[in-house]
């Protein structure tokens, strides 16, 4: 049984860590900090713990997180790049799941995330916790930056085509589409149910900071030759809770010779517990991973036109964050990859 | 490890025994049926089961039902009877989720069900499914009559009040609220997202077949000396998909003497896993119960007057159906009676 | 052409004003009131209104308000009663939308509002602008205290009960839910989509602001020599956007000579443009009302016992607030009373 | 005041298509079909018309529609087919919401909808009814082919482009989004609110039949010299009633010497009452339209790349079907293009 701390455990992803490791059968919460919630216990703010999770939040000591094994980051960007160093000392293993480590040019970071960042020494040790690309890597690993939601989603459909240089990498659409659970739990009229409901819209389609992250991670998947990736990504906001679904365009660079695209992703994931190839002719829907940490996937090619089309779905505060931090701490600890995790979704 | 059958296992009922059967840690799904579907994976029905079920729908079969430990009807209304004779012939025990045997009184079923009862002779051999009520007869029940969703909200949350002749029995008010899937998984006009979505209503104001099962239990609990219970029961379909929230009213039978209510519910439900009575003040939202067997409970004064008002929420697929429906297995199997239960909620 | 003048029009009630007066054959709005958002033109905040309302915010005045002919406060409770002498002064009529003058009680508003009513002496002459009941006096009134939205669905619904004694006074019972916008547009964390969307619960179930207002305005429209109107109010949060729902519960005096309620109702509101009692065995719809400005009301009896069950539905926003404004606004001068308001509600 | 008939009324763009009518200056709905609801009074069906709509479903008969001035088809394909030769033949004249008359090439036609064109004869009369591109033939069309909603606001957001040349016209993909109402109001299991709701997917992705009408309209739309448009259209499913947003991308032939996008879109649609180019920077929301005859559009150039996306959202009912109905008969009768049509967005 390893210990576990969360900082910042009041947000949903908070709450999701807790879902999932208060039934994870090597891993136990001991600690789970919070400045504004300091002394309240976790169940009165999501109801669902009663009786599940008997914790009650701390303010955030470097001394007690560091008697942990490991110590997620559930923050907004720029809190982990300041505790980063001193925690780290402490020989704990730290899983962030906020944006904080996962750009490796600090540069770029800051110009999207409008702030200098905070700790730039340390981004060469953080691992990119995409266990289909780097789970080598992430064994033994101090610090894993765990993907974003849409970049997760998006990254996993355009996989089998990059790795294999049959699409031409600089004319990459991701449409993309996410529950409002994706923009957390502050207070903003914006995210009203009387906004939001009963509407659809796109957001930060001229740029949004999901953009070079997952441009980074397609890179590092292409193989050898190809045009660095480039893409146009539009992310759009659903009126509902939980899920993502990423609708990916990508034009083959010969059409002709493209080999059996279905047989192609059913073999790059046939080993993967968490990727899903649905069969052919099929439409993944969001429900379908539910609460769990699934990615499932389909492929098509329309009117055999030069335009491949790939639809990927995750639950964006399990497989898109809080299930993925638990993935990559199974990955970091030696247990079996699904411990915890084997979770069937809700549905209906 | 106990073989389990399902007859009728393509509804929503259905499903949701899947999801928590497949993660029991005593029992093991062996044979689903389904006329319809005889011959198609599970998993082509229900995409969130991919992975975890790897049954088929086969055609209704007694040999095959009869060889397992127990068996499930999630059928509708009329079906079980037919079947329950030959099926507790071969020794297998049952626990029904359909009304067919919930009603003691064979003339009182018809008249609601609008058919006359296909098995009058086993009503007797019925144990109603409510463990709170009912657990001691449960443990060696041949057949369970598990409750419908709307009573087991409402007959939870009037528990304390009646068993100790503290109200008025002759002017209980259920004012509660379904999500969608109480509906079922039929092709109606009526249920259709557009017709339902957005929008709020009554229905079976003058009559729903769940009245006379309420008052059926309702009249089980109440202290010796009390008048028959009566109610007035209006259901009202919300438009969402899982969660029943019962609002209940009760007239004091003399205020001034009332026991203090929250210590009073508190008491009654301490022991009870799956009841969770909450600190005076709250409100239960239906989603902390989303996925789980629990039924959480509130209860309060309103400015001291007479009236009591009771809130109790449930997961209507779960604690409304199939996770009570494992809840009795496991009672009258003798394993842990939150065994495949221990759930957390899915919040947010 | 009058002139209208909206104080506070950044809210829904705003809005939805904007909404109907922009298409008032006798009424054109000149003024619209926000410090926060003075300057901005008010189809930046809401783009439903691009290419209809030309108006931008300005600073709250009282010599430009005193150039309408009449001015509505949508505003949140405590500011009309500020306002109040010196508009009033100027000689123009108001619609209140808030709650400042509802009650006639000053002590009584003190205590459900938590602050000393700051304008008592202008309180007699407000005129509780409920069509139905106050009609002729609304007439002539200078200062009209709209109703709230809950109030005046339950306020319908028992209204012929009331009217004729039918019924036990002290035992009343309203079961009512509400959309979302109800709650207006401020940035709260529990009205997040995230929170609310597909779940449900009760809310101030143990004493809300609008209980004083119901029993008022049922007192009023008590018959001579009954005993005076007592009320158990449950309000519950929809997962919706717009609708209130009320399920209220009365008592017959005597069950055995009850008038047929069907054919009471009916002559009740037979000439009400705005009440429609729909037919023996219906259930209203919020949907029905979308947008519009009209009560549906169903009554029925259950099993013939002594509880009579009525069912009415409102647009929270329309009947509930603005658009019962502009009844009222008609009413005062001499406008068809349903001129801006003869309005199809918006189904599917 | 023209006398109108509506074939086929029972579904959603039928009761939208009186909801408009009802309060129409010049037009009057005299006569309305529907085979299976014959003798039932359409607010029967539709609460919300009570009080606005006193006709009664009658059986479909040529010599009753042939009395009225306009004839809508608000049926599904295959039926307009049929009875349109012997109606065309008395003279009145038809706005068809169906798939029968849209595409000019019959085999296409055949090919797409899985059987032979029922009146081949009549399809060079039809004018495919976008205003913005047809408008004067429309003014003496016999036959109007009302667009699709998918067309509809794909069309309208490509058409600047294609009109000037200034995109790769073989590499269209338009990815587009639609609340449930677009699948009309038939009893099907995929549909109901516990299938959809709360969840997100695409579907008909290897090939949708709104596909060749989306090309067949934007070819003609081109400017000349440029290759037949090639699109990649993949719709998705909302978890919501109303609503169609498009998110399209197009790849300038030549980035540098693009003109000012923004100023390009508005100049195009200056003068047309239904299209509105919202700000720059701005993402139309669905909800903006919701009940209007409004396509709003929105344009960028994400990081100056060479890919271009267009934002376009309508109310798949009104604009999307009967609001463009109207706004043709408005046309073809002379009448002002916004004659009934000049509604406010439910906002919230």
């Amino acid at each position: 049984m390893i210990k576990v701390g969360i900082v910042g455990g009041t947000g949903y992803t908070g709450v999701e860590l807790l879902r999932l490791l208060a039934k994870h059968p090597q891993a136990e919460v001991t600690v789970i900090t919070s400045r504004a919630e300091a002394g309240i216990p976790v169940s009165d703010l999501y109801p669902n713990l009663r009786g599940h999770v008997d914790l009650a939040f701390t303010e955030p000591d470097v001394n007690a997180l560091g008697q942990c094994d490991v110590v997620f980051f559930a923050t907004p960007h720029g809190v982990a790049q300041n505790l980063m160093p001193a925690l780290l000392a402490t020989g704990t293993r730290v899983v962030d799941l906020s944006a904080d480590f996962r750009i490796r040019d600090a540069e770029l970071w800051a110009r999207w995330y409008n702030q200098p960042h905070g700790c730039p020494e340390l981004i060469d040790q953080a691992v990119y916790g995409l266990p289909e690309l780097n789970r080598e890597t992430i064994k033994n690993a101090k610090l894993v930056a765990c993907p974003g939601c849409y970049p997760t989603a998006a990254q996993l459909g355009l996989m089998p085509l990059l790795e294999n240089n049959l699409v031409d990498s600089e004319q990459l659409i991701i449409n993309a589409a996410s529950g409002a659970t994706g923009a957390g739990r502050q207070a903003k009229v914006g995210m009203l149910l009387t906004e939001i409901s009963d509407s659809f819209k796109a957001y930060g389609a001229s740029g949004h900071r999901h953009l070079p992250e997952i441009e980074q991670a397609l890179r590092d998947m292409q193989g050898a030759g190809s045009k660095p990736a480039q893409v146009t990504f539009v992310p759009h906001l659903l009126p509902m809770v939980r899920g993502i679904h990423a609708t990916s365009y990508a034009r083959a660079l010969d059409a002709s010779s493209l080999p059996d695209l279905q047989a192609l992703y059913e073999e790059r994931f046939m080993d993967e517990p968490f990727v899903d190839v649905l069969p052919a002719g099929s439409h993944p829907e969001t429900r379908s991973v539910k609460g769990s940490n699934m990615c499932r996937i389909s492929v098509c090619q329309p009117q055999g036109r030069d335009t491949i089309v790939i639809m990927s779905v995750i639950d964006n505060l399990t497989r898109g964050a809080s299930g993925q931090a638990v993935q990559n701490m199974n990955i970091m600890f030696g247990f079996a990859e699904t411990a915890g995790l084997d979770v069937v979704a809700l549905l209906p």
